[in-house]
C-alpha cells in the first residue's frame, strides 16, 4: 500500500478564515477529512503536514526520506521564493505534486512563476479545496503507472 | 445531465507518434475512448474536437454559445500566443479548464507562459494522458458545485 | 468612387453577445448596415468580410489588390500577434486603417501593442461601434487628399 | 447645447512651421477656423487653447471644472511623460479624447506609449490634422450617448 | 524657532475635488489651517506654496536658500519625473520629508518609483491629510536632534 | 481602548549594535520603552514582539486575530521577498503600518521594493527609531477615523 | 532517390508583387520551376506547398510523415510566432532546413528571432530566391552523410 | 557674423552654489561673462537665457527661429525627459550642441540617456564650466563648414 | 588563535544522499572531520553548526558576535534570496568566507546569483568538498595578513 | 574572375580537434582544400586567412581593400561581441557572406545574436564544413547577378 | 611643457576611406597634422599612435605610465565592449579625454553605451575631426587647472 | 608529476602599480614566484604566461594541447566578453580553475558575471594574490581525485 505525505506550507493553517473569496470556506481540518476518505477509496496511507516555519517543512521533507512513495504539497507563498524548499524535495528524489487552491496563473504576476515546479511531476492549480483531491489521484495513478 | 466539450489543438492528432518520450504514447483516440468511460462514471454527457486550425477551433467554441455547460481544453501550441483563442473562450462565457500532458511549467521557457489562464477556472499539468481525466473531474465537481 | 473593404478579425462575429460591458450590444450585422449608410452619405462603395481563420483573411487581402482603393480592419486579437497579417496588408500596398472598438491602450498590457500599427496610416481606439465610422471617415479623408 | 474645450500642448503652436514632412503644413489657426466650421455642424460650442507651459495648461483644465462637458486634447510630447497631466485630467472627471497628429505607434519606441491613454476614452492618431476633426465628432458621439 | 516650507506640486489645489475615494474629502486648505495648528503646538513657524508650475516650484525652492530650516514636499505627480525638481532640492542642501497621501507603493506600477527620493531623508505615504502632519513631525524631531 | 501589537522582523533585535551609521545607537528595548510612553500619551495599548524566524512571526500573527486592533510592523529585510509574511499579514484583515528606519528608497537597489506595501495603509521610512512613533501615531489616527 | 517537400508558409504566394525591393521580382511559380531543375541536377525528387493557413500547413506537414526524408521550409512571418508549426514540424522527426529570402537578422528587431530555429538542421537567409537552391542543396547534402 | 544664443536649463542659476563638488564654483554670470569673451575671440554674436520653466525655454526658442544660427544648450535635468524641448528644437531645425558640467555618463544611471541626444550635432560632457567654451567653439567651426 | 565558525545553511545536512553526481558521496560529518584537521593543520580553532531554519542561521550568528574571528558559510539555497542572512552576516562585522561545493556560475540562471557576495570577502565555489577547505585556508591567510 | 577570400576567426584553427561532437572532425586544411576545388568549379580565384588576433583580422580585412570582389567569414566567438570586426567589414565595403558550422540560433542563448549580421548579404548556420561551400556558392551567385 | 598622447583604436587608420558619409574626407594623416599645429598653438608636445589590436593598445598605454600627462582616445568600436582598454586606462590613473567624430548618442543603440566613460574626465562626441581638436583643448585646459 | 600552466590576462602585468587599493601590492614576479615555491610544495610543475592580447592567449591555450594537465587563469577583463578566450579553453578540454583577485561579485554589475564560468571546475574571487595559490591547491586536489 502506496504511503502520501499531503503538505501544507505557510498560511494555510487559516484556511476558512483567510479571503474566503478567494479559498472558499471549508477549514483545513475539513480538507485533511476528506483527503483521508479519498486515500481509503483509493487504497492509500496518507499523512498530513503544516507548517509556517521553513525549516520544519525541509527537516519534515528529510525525515521521510525512504519511508513515504510520494508527496502531494501546497507550498502556499514559497511557491514564488523558497529554493531551499526546491531543493529539500529535489533531496529525497520522491514524486511531488503541486496543488494551489487558486489559479496562481491568473492572480498578481508574482503567484505566476514557481520555483518549485522544475522538481515536480505536475501542477494542479485553480480547483479551491478540491485541487487537493485531484492531486492524491494524480499522485496515485502517477505511481502505479510507475 | 451536464455536457462537456473536451477540445485539442494543434498536433494533438498526432499523440502517440508525437515525442512519445514527452507525450507517452496513448492516441487521442485512446485517450478520448478513457474520457467517455469516466464522463459515464461521472454522469456528464463528454464531446470531442480536435483542429490543427486556429479559426475552426474559435469557430467550435462560437457554436457550442448556450449548448454545452463547460469546457475542458488541451489548447497545444496555442497555449502561448493564440490570444484569439483566449477572446473566443472568453466571448462565450463558460467554465474552461486548462490542461495540458507535460508539465509546462518545467520545460523552455517560452512554454511556462499561459495566454489563456487568465480566463480558466483552472490548470492540471504533467499528468499525460491522465490530465484529461483530472480535467474532466475537476469540471464536474465545479459544475456541481456552482 | 472610391471602393473600399471593412475587415473584421476573429469574434468580431460575436459582437452583441461577447462582453458587451466592453464592446456594446450592437451586432456586427448592425454596425455594417450603419456603415453602408455611412458609405452613402460620403460617396464611396463599401463591402464587408469578417472571419476567425488568419488564412482565409490573408487570402481575402491578396484577392483585392487592385480592385480596391484602401481597408479599415479591426484586427481583433491578431493585433498583437499576427505578423502574417500584417505582410499581408504590406503586400498589396493600399491604405489601411486600423480600429478598435475598445481603447486597448488602457486595457491588458498585451493589449496595448499593435503589430499592425507599423503599416497603417492610423488608430483609432475606444468609441464602440462608432469607432468604425471614424475609421471610414478618415479613410475617405485620406483617399480624397492623395 | 454641449461645450467642448480643445487643448494643444507644446510645440503645437509651430504648426506648419514644424516638420511639414510629419505633421502637414496646415497652421493650428487654420485647424481651429475648421473645428469651429465642425462644431457649428455638429451644433456644439468649442473653445480652443494652446501652451508650452505644463502648468498652465493644468490650471486651464482645472479651470473648467464644471464649464465644459468634455476635452479633446492633443498632449504633444507630454503624451510621453507628464503625469500631472493625466492626474490633472483625471481630477476633473470629464470625458477625453487623445488625438495626435502623426501615428505615434509607428514612429520612435518612446512615442509609443501614452501615460494619458489610461483616463481617455479612446484615442486617434495618424490622420494630420483631420485627426482633430474626428476627435470632435467622436466626442459628441459620446456625449449624446451617454 | 525652525522655519519650515510646506510644499504642494501638481493637482493638489483641487484636494477634496479630485478623486475623494483615494484622496479624502479634506480641501488643501483645511490641510494648511492644520498643519498651522500642529506647527504651533510643536513650536515651529509654517509657510506654504503649492503650484502646477514646475519652474515655480523651482525657484521657489532657490528662493528659500538659507531661509527655512527645512522642507515637507508632496510633490504629486512630479514624483515620479521631475529630476528638476530633485535637483533644486539637492541644490539647496536642505533636509526634505516627501509626503503623500496614498499609498504610493501599491497603486500603479509607475507610482511606485520616486525620484525624489534619493535626496529625502525619507517617505511618509498612504495615511491622507494626515501624511502631512507626520512630516511635519518627522521634520520638527530630525532638526531637533541634529 | 485601541490595542496595538508592535512588530520587529530579523536582526532589528541587534539594533544599537548593527551599522549605527545607518540605523543609530538605539537599542530595540530603548526603542519599545518609548513607544509604550507614546502609547500612553495616544491613549492606546501596545504589545511587542521579535523574531528571526519567519514561521515565529507568521504564528504571532496569526494568534492576535480578533485581538488586536492594528498592527505596526519594521519587516527587516523580510520586506523584499517574505510573500508568506505578506500573506499572514492580509490573512488576519487589521490594518497594518509598515516602518523603516532607513530610507529604503535611496539604498541599494533590492531595498526599494516592498513586497509588504500591496496590504499595509501606509509606509514610513528614513527617521530612525522615530520612524515607529511616526507610525503608533498614523495607525492610532486611522483607527479613530475609521 | 531521396524526397524533399519544399513548403512555402504566408503571403509567399505574393512573391514578385510584394515590395519587390525587399524579395525580387521571381514569382513562386518561377522559384519552384527553378527548384525543379536544381533537384533533377542534385538526383532528388522534389514536391511543393504554399499556404496562408497554418492549419493547412501543420495538416500537410503531418500527412508527409513516412513519405519525405527532409523538408525546406520558407516559414514567413510564422517565423516569428508559430510554436504550433514547430511542433508540427519536431512531431514528425524529419531533417528541416530554414530558408528566408531576406536577411532577418538586419531587418525589424522581431525578425531576428526564429521560434523555427530551435529544431532545425539550420538556416540560410539574405540570398533572396538563392535560398531556396541553397536551401536544397544543404540538405541534400545532409541527407546523403547521414 | 554669426549669432548664437546660449541656454540654461533648471537649477543652472544656482551654479556656484549648487554641490561646488560636482559643478565648480563659478557662476553662470562668471561663465556667460567668460563666454563673451570667447564669442568676440571667435568672431560671433552671443546672447543668453536660463529658465527653470519648460514652458519659458520652449517659448524662448520657438522665438528665435529665422534669428539666430544655432544654439548651445545645457538642458540640466531635462536632458533626462523633456521629449517636449527636443520637439522644440527640432521644431526650428537650427544646430544644436548639447553640453553638460559633468561627465554625465559616469554618474547615476538615470543621467547616461539624453533624450535631446538625437537631435544634436554633438555632445561635450565633463569639463566644468570649460565645457561651455568647448560648446560655442564646436559651433562655430559647424557653422564656418557648412 | 583565531576562532572560525563553519556555517551550513538548508539541506547540507543530506549531503552523501542529494544529487551525489552534483555535490560528491562525502556526508557533512565527514567534511567537518576533514575541517577539525586542516583546522588542526593551520593553528586555529573551529567549531560547526548546520540548519534548515533561517531564523536559528541569524540567531546564532548574532550569538558568536564577539567570540569568532571570521565566519566560513555555505548558505545553500539561502544564497539567492535571503536577505536576512545577508543583514545578519553584515550586523556582526566579521569577515566572511562563502563557499559553495558545486559551481553555481554554471547551472541554473537563479544560481549565478549570490546576495551574500557583496558582503564576504571572497567566493569559492565548484571543488566539492575540498571548497570548504579551501574556504579555511583563505579565512586563516585574511586574518593573518589583517 | 571574381576573387573572394575565405576568413576564419578564433580557435577554428583547432576545427577536427575541438568538440567534434559540434563541428564534425574535418580539420580546416580539409576545408580549405574542398574549396579550392569548389571555387574551381565556380570558376573564382580563392584566398585564405585565420587568426586568432581580432587585430590581424581587421589589418588583413583593411589591406584587401579595391583587391577582392567579395568576402566569405566565419567569425568564430567574435560573432557574438566584436564590433571592431563589424566595423572593419563595413568599412571596406565588399559584400560579406556570414557562415557558421553550428546552428547558432539552436545553441546557448548568447550565441543566437550577431553583430555582423547588420553588415552581411547573408547568413548560413548550420550544415558542418558545408555550410564554407554554400556561403562561397552563395556569394559568387551574388556577384554574378550584381 | 605638457605631454599629451593621442591614442586611436581600430579601423580608423581608414578614415577618409570608411563611410566618409558619416566620418567626413580628412585622413588620419590629415588629423594629426592638424591636431600638431593645435598642439604648437596651445604650447604641449603631442604624440600619436593607431593600432586595430587591443593588445598592442593595453601595451602602449602601459608604456606611457609616468611619461605622458593626459591622454586623448578615440576609442572606436572598443568603446561599446573592452573592459580591458578601461582597466589599462584607469591603471595608469592618467586624465583621460574620450572624443568620437559621430555623436554616438544618435546611432544605433549599441553605440550609445561607452565602457570607457567611467574612467574618462570628459567626453565629446560629433564634431568630425574637430573633436580631436577639442579633446586636446579640454585636456590642456583640465591639465592647467589641476 | 602534474604539469600546470598559469595564465594571467590583460593588465595584470600592472599588478603592484594598479590599484593597490582594490589589487595589493604584490607584482606579478612576486605572485608567480610564490607560486612556484606552493608548486613545489605540492609536488606539481608549474608555468606561467601573460599577454594583453587576446589572440596571443588563445594560441597559447592551444599549444598547451596535450603537453599541460590543467590550467589556472585569471582573465582579467576578459572575464566578462571575451567569448573567443571561453570557446578556446572548451577546445582543449583541460580542467579550468578561474580566479580573480578581487571579490567580482561584489564590484560593478557588469563584473558580476563570467563568460568563462560555463567551462570552468570552479571559481575562487576576493582574496588577492593568495587567489592564485587556493587555485593551485584546488587543481592540484581536482587533478589527484580524477
Amino acid at each position: 500500500m502506496h504511503k502520501i505525505m499531503v503538505l501544507n506550507g505557510p498560511n494555510l493553517n487559516m484556511l476558512g478564515i483567510r479571503e474566503p473569496g478567494v479559498y472558499g470556506s471549508d477549514t483545513l481540518a475539513t480538507i485533511e477529512a476528506n483527503l483521508l476518505a479519498k486515500a481509503e477509496e483509493l487504497g492509500v496511507e496518507v499523512s498530513f503536514f503544516q507548517t509556517n516555519h521553513e525549516g520544519e517543512m525541509i527537516d519534515r521533507i528529510h525525515s521521510v526520506y525512504g519511508k513515504v512513495d510520494g508527496i502531494v504539497i501546497n507550498p502556499g507563498a514559497w511557491t514564488h521564493y523558497s529554493y531551499a524548499l526546491r531543493d529539500a524535495l529535489s533531496t529525497i528524489g520522491l514524486p511531488v505534486i503541486e496543488v494551489h487552491m487558486s489559479n496562481i496563473h491568473k492572480r498578481e504576476a508574482f503567484r505566476h512563476v514557481s520555483v518549485i515546479a522544475a522538481i515536480a511531476v505536475g501542477q494542479i492549480a485553480g480547483f479551491g479545496s478540491h485541487s487537493y483531491e485531484l492531486g492524491l489521484t494524480a499522485l496515485v495513478h502517477y505511481l502505479q503507472k510507475s
